[in-house]
């Protein structure tokens, strides 16, 4: 993949979007009020949650390291640092997704160990939501010395490890260089340096 | 506030949207797709970011404190747990709008401490993106013991505090209930559980 080749080419408003709502709403005062909100056309009817995303852990002698990737996004015509994610398929659980997801876009094999309480990525503005599915990845596997990720067509994904201790400086860093930061990785970032800073 | 009272009534599709567009993009392989991507159509235009997500922790002797809020967000029709946040206003930088915000919204008078790189909240989706300000609250302020929030008439906060150190609990426990997590707290949480259990 060479990076910075693909961008935007023309931006068009969509019409009569199924994506964007006006909802009248009743407040906690009982005054009525409109409010303009986004939501994701893919959620499966049965899916409490339009995707997931995985924080995969390798316990390396040196010390944890954690799975990301790079990603070009339309929307931010960028290439964002993320964790690996996707969307769930119909009738698929969070934990499948999450298994399913890493194999495709990283290659890796890995088992669940917990999954978060769906979380919300922006409630002012969007209904979109994820649950965060945690995995263990057994190195000695000889599917995870050989990664093999299947990529869709669509799907441009470069694979790389940071080290969980390093990861809001490698955040910083990685901004300086240009690319753009998801805020699942900046935010898990933040919580490491709080728990070092409290000693928790 | 009175829980529970807030509600849609209806919901209609916006027609003409300016917040949701279909943008056509030439791919890393050079083909060209077509791709929809929401934005919100608050930012300044001399911003590059939407808004700001506020970390305030209070220095207790039992231990540090994270300042919470619930408030009934439309897009998702539940009252959400969210941390302080709010919108950049024209010719604001993220700080003044981190220690405006969380005094509007809970009263506290803070001092900014750091300010994160730009994060993404859901980059395959939508442009929205904020910086995490963190803040300290000097409990010794009088201004501190006697809060005094300035909301808006259309905003319904109310604000609590959960000891940092059982933040992830917390999350479950509050789901249970029946709210719905904000991501930005969630994953904080997860970062907090990662530094604890690899002992960073």
């Amino acid at each position: 993949m060479s990076d910075g080749e693909a961008k935007v080419i023309s931006t068009e408003p969509l019409l009569e979007s199924e994506a964007v709502w006006t909802k009248l709403v009743k407040d906690p005062k009982g005054v009525k009020r409109t409010w303009e909100s986004a939501e994701r056309r893919t959620r499966p009817k049965d899916s409490e949650i339009d995707g997931v995303g995985i924080v995969a852990i390798l316990e390396k002698e040196t010390g944890p390291e954690i799975v990301l990737q790079k990603q070009y996004r339309p929307p931010l015509d960028k290439i964002v640092i993320e964790l690996p994610a996707g969307l769930v398929d119909e009738g698929e659980t969070a934990e499948q997704a999450a298994v399913r997801e890493l194999k495709e876009e990283t290659g890796y094999v890995a088992e669940v160990l917990e999954t978060s309480p769906i979380m919300f990525n922006d409630p002012g503005f969007c209904n979109t939501n994820l649950r965060m599915v945690h995995v263990s990845v057994d190195m000695g596997l000889p599917e995870n010395q050989d990664l093999k990720p299947e990529l869709e067509e669509n799907e441009f994904i470069e694979v790389f490890l940071v080290r969980l201790d390093s990861l809001w400086e490698e955040c910083k860093k990685l901004e300086a260089e240009g690319y753009a930061i998801d805020a699942r990785i900046a935010n898990l970032a933040e919580g490491i340096e709080l728990a070092k800073k409290f000693k928790l």
